[in-house]
C-alpha cells in the first residue's frame, strides 16, 4: 500500500508551515506497511489542486491525507466535511481572494472525508497525542484543497481512500505570535503516524463519541 | 410575505433556551413587511423535524429560520451549511445519542443556507450586534432540524428561502455556568430582527468577505 | 451615605468606553440608601490619580469604586488586589509608555481592594449578571488608577472603602472588532447597582469559594 | 552558584504534574555554570512551605524557582506577584479548602519575583519557546508557595534570588482532558534552562515591553 501525504508552503506571513516540516519527517517512512511519500503544495488556489492531481498520478496512492496548518488550534483534527465554496479572508500566496465562490460549479455541496476520522482520533489520543475531529475545515486554501481531493477521488470512483487533517502552530511559531497555542513538530509526527496507521488498517470507522453540539 | 421561526425547548440541563425566547418576543411582529410567527420544536432528533414540517404546512412561510442556543459563542451566528451526520455529543431530550448516523440517507452530504447570510450579518453589525458567518452548526439537534429543514425545502423546490442561526448563551445563563460569553436576549432580538429584514429584502447575497481560514 | 464612581475616558483606539457609559447611567442615582455621583478620568497615568484625588476632595465619599473596560472578558469582575507597578503593553491617551516603573516607590508592593468582591459577586450573579472575582487588574491605567486610588486611601488611614471593577467591551465595540465577547450596557448599570449596594451594605465580606487555581 | 527548583506532585485528579516531569529531567544539570537540585513539594498548604524551608537549608541555592502547573495556558510564564491570600477553588491534597485566609498575618499584601521575569521570558522566546509574563498565580497552592518563598527569603534578607514559573499541560494531559493547550516535555524543559541562565547571569531585568492591558 502507498499513502500520498501533502502539506502547503507557508501562507499568512509566517516564515514556516508546521504541515510541510511535519510530512518531510514523514516521507519514505513505512507506517502500517504502507510507503509514505509527500508532495509540497503551494497556498494558493486551483494551483494546488493541479499539483495534488499530479502527484496523485505519479505515486498513485492507496490512501492520500492533505495536511493543513490551523492556527489558534489546540489538536490535530482531522477535518469530517469538506465544502464547496471559496471565501478567503485574507489573500493566498497568488494573490487570490475569491469570495462565496464555488470550488466545483457542478459538484456536491460537500464531500465526506472517507478517512476512519474516529479512530484516527483514538488512535492519537492512545499516544497520549491531543485529538479531536473537526467539522469545519475553514472556507480558505486548505478547504479547497480538502474539496477538489475528494473531488478528483469521487471522479475516479473513490478507489482511493482521502482526507484532511488540520494540525497547530509549532512552538517556534507561537513564540514569536504571542498568546496561540502549540504542538512540537515530534508529538505532530507522532500523531500523523498513529493516524495514518488507523487510516491504512481500518476499515469502517469506530463508532465513537466524538460530535460538537455546535 | 410570512416569516417563520423555530426556536428549541431548553437541553443540556438549561432550565432556558435563549432561542426559545427570543422567538416568542418577534412572534406577531412585522419585519419588512412580512409578518413572523413561531414554532417550539422539541430538542429531539426526528420528533423537531416532524413539528417543524407540521409547522411550515400550517403557516405556508416564504421564508424559514431555525433559531438555537450555542454556548460558548460571543456573536450571532448565521449558519453557511447542514451536514448530513447525526453524532450527538450529549444525548437529545428523549435519551436519543446516534453517533455518525445519516440524517439522509438518501440526501446529499450537506446543503447550503438559501438565505443570505453575509447582508444578514452586515445588518446586524450595522446596528451594533456582534455577528459573524458561522461553517459549522454542529452535528447535534440543531445540525439535525437544519439539515432536516433544508431538505423538506429542497424538496418542495427551494420555493421557500431557509436557513440556521446561532445565538449565545443569556446573561443569566452565564451567570450560573461561570467563564462564558452571553449577550442579552434584547441584543438578540435586535439581531434577529436586522437580520431577518435582510433575509426578506436581500435576493443575491452580497459578496463580503467573511470566510475562516480555519 | 456618598459613592464616587470613576470611569476612563476611551482608549486603545475605541470610540466609547463602557465604563464611562455605565457610571453615567448611575450618577444621580441611590443605591442602598447611598447618593451616587460620577468623576470621568483622563486615560493617562498620573493625571488620572489628580483627577481622582481633587474628585474625593470635592465629593467626600465613603466608597470609591474605579471602573474600567477589560477587552476580552466575560464577567463583570471585582479586582482583587491592586500592584505596584505601571507596565503599559501600549501608549496611554498622552503618549506615555512606562515600562516595570513603580507607582509609588515608598508604597508596599500591593494593595487589597477594601470592598467585600465576594458579596458583590454574588449580588450580581443573583441578578442574572455574569460576574467573578478576577486576581490581576492587569498593569496599564487602570492598575495605576486602582493602585493609586488604594495609597490615597490608606494615607488617610482608610475611613473610605474603595476599590475596582472591570466591565465587558459594549456589543457595538464587539461588533466593529469581531470575535470578542460583549455585555449590553443595561446588563453591566444592572451589575454594577448590584454590587454597589453589596458594597455599601456589607460589612464583612461573604466568605465563599472564588479563587483560581492559576 | 546553586540552583533549587522545585515541581508539585499530582493535584486535582491528574496522574501527573509536568512541573515535578520539568524539574526532575533539570536535576543534576549545570546551567550557566550553576548546578541544578530539585525537591519535591506536597500540593498541600503549610506542609509544602515546610518541604520548601527544608531543602532551601540543605541546599542553600543561590536561586530558588518554583515551578507549577497552570492547566489551560499556552506559555511558560514567569510570575510576576505572588499575594498574600489562600483562596483555594478546589481542596489541596490533604483535603483543605481555605477561603480568603492570608497566608501571612503579619506579611505585606504582595511580594513581587526578585527573578529578572522579562529577560526570562525573553531568552525562551530566542529558543523558540512560547513564554510571556503573567500577573497573577491564582489564590491556590502554587501562589502559597511563591508568596511563602519570597516571605522565607525576605525574612533573610533577600541574599538569594527566588521566583515561580507556570507551565502548560503536557500533550498527554491534554490529549485525556480535550479541548486544552499544552507543550511537550522536551520543549518545557528547553525553556526552563534558558529562563534558569538568564536568571542566573542577568542582574538587571531587561526593560522590555510585556505588560497586559487587563
Amino acid at each position: 500500500m502507498k499513502i500520498l501525504l501533502t502539506g502547503f508552503e507557508p501562507f499568512g506571513g509566517e516564515p514556516v508551515n508546521p504541515a510541510l516540516e511535519a510530512v518531510k519527517k514523514l516521507n519514505g517512512k513505512t507506517v502500517a506497511g504502507a510507503s509514505v511519500s509527500f508532495c509540497e503544495l503551494p497556498t494558493v488556489r486551483w494551483k494546488s489542486l493541479e499539483r495534488l492531481e499530479k502527484a496523485i498520478a505519479e505515486v498513485d496512492p492507496d490512501v492520500v491525507v492533505s495536511v493543513g496548518q490551523a492556527g489558534g488550534r489546540t489538536d490535530v483534527t482531522p477535518e469530517r466535511i469538506a465544502i464547496n465554496v471559496d471565501d478567503y479572508r485574507i489573500k493566498d500566496n497568488d494573490g487570490n481572494q475569491p469570495v462565496d465562490d464555488l470550488i466545483a460549479p457542478e459538484g456536491p455541496a460537500a464531500y465526506r472525508s472517507t478517512l476512519p476520522i474516529k479512530a484516527m482520533v483514538s488512535a492519537m489520543k492512545e499516544k497520549g497525542v491531543p485529538a479531536s475531529v473537526s467539522n469545519t475545515a475553514g472556507t480558505f486554501v486548505c478547504n479547497h484543497v480538502f474539496y477538489g481531493l475528494m473531488h478528483i477521488l469521487a471522479k475516479e470512483g473513490n478507489r482511493r481512500k482521502g482526507g484532511f487533517v488540520h494540525i497547530p502552530y509549532l512552538p517556534e511559531q507561537a513564540a514569536r505570535l504571542g498568546g496561540q497555542p502549540s504542538m512540537s513538530l515530534d508529538c505532530i509526527v507522532e500523531g500523523l503516524e498513529a493516524a495514518l496507521a488507523a487510516a491504512v488498517t481500518v476499515e469502517d470507522d469506530h463508532k465513537k463519541i466524538g460530535g460538537a453540539i455546535c
